[in-house]
């Protein structure tokens, strides 16, 4: 038994996108030499999501794979854009004044209400079996990570962890 | 390697919110002595769900963070509160039947399928890492139950798991 | 420790559609002989998901539970059925040619887009708590695995995998 965990680091742009982890991960279960247990892929971050999807193989003019883009243009029905103050209830007074004073934060970076939502609809982690010390992936899974913050360009960890028998 | 348990009990009131266990959870890992592994966080409720998310820091005049409220209003524009029969398909002439000679239930107690829904969206549990006997919650990070379910208060169980190496 | 899997078959039809699925993950439960741990009920296909659900007791004329067939109902106004190519971005003009080509696939095989962004609202796994041997499903969970995908009838599998102390 055992427990073995691993960090990616991605920069993210100033919009909502994806990242693809899947050889990472694949890479970490191989050097892990685990046969069977789950891989589990997390983000800490509280505006970013982790996906299994199809590859889209077609992609927008930004890279971003049909499907996914598909998927934040029907969340963006529901949770749009957060174009200024008071559009969401969050960021409140409070929050935006402890980012100024404590974390030295410009007002318009609290700005990514949509992107914590949709971070709570996605989902913050996604677990994969591993049998015969294979990921169980199906023919076309992928393995995604998601930035939903566009407001500006950030640093992301990508936490990879498996438990294994 | 090890697989430890234990449940949290909490009184919700008639409305939907929110119960923040990020120091529940945070004990127990201590107590459990593990220094690698996973905590899920669990509902074994159909109409409550965990949820990761940042402090919003200011909250409403029930004491709600900012963020969830958001998050609440926007999963209502799709699944609204349940008013009355009729609303949704669910419950059923069955489902209620059963209620009242089964379980011994009001009929309007039923009258909370948005609150199932909603639970289906935003998920039964979380996972989150340990690592070097830390939860890996990021900066902001906070581990929230919700009760989905607007009818009535109830008496909710909150499952923690620790699976260890 | 262990971990064991086991994957479940089934034959869906050409509509979303759900199964129960709590009996075959019981029995694993009971026939792999483990005390505590987690079980995690996965889809490895990228447009089905798994749910926690209370039973509604009553259903449609298809047999579908209507808390289901409610939320599929909810989802369908912000991801309504894909009727036609254009609809949703995905899928492009690669995607449908290696579908032709590399796979054999008919051009209405890929209208499957609503079924792909709901299995990532809806989510891709469920982990199940074990304790004392048991499921902690509370008194009415269920399991059910959803098939998204309503163009054709499909051969499906479930992972079913048990982490265990």
């Amino acid at each position: 038994m055992s427990a073995q965990s691993r960090t990616i680091t991605l920069e993210t742009p100033a919009r909502q996108e994806f990242f693809d982890v899947t050889e990472q991960l694949a890479e970490f279960v191989r050097e892990a030499g685990v046969d069977a247990g789950i891989a589990v892929v997390y983000s800490p971050h509280t505006s970013c999501c982790v996906l299994l999807q199809e590859e889209s193989e077609d992609v927008t003019y930004y890279g971003t794979q049909l499907i996914l883009q598909d998927t934040l243009n029907v969340l963006a029905t529901i949770a749009p854009p957060t174009r200024h103050e008071g559009q969401y209830l969050h960021p409140g007074p409070i929050h935006i004044r402890n980012a100024a004073e404590l974390r030295d934060e410009l007002p318009a970076w609290g700005l990514n209400t949509d992107g914590h939502i949709i971070s709570s609809i996605l989902g913050r982690s996604e677990i994969v079996p591993i049998v015969d010390g294979q990921l169980v992936l199906g023919e076309f899974g992928r393995v995604y990570f998601g930035d939903l913050d566009s407001v500006r360009p950030r640093i992301r960890t990508v936490h990879l962890q498996i438990v294994a028998g």
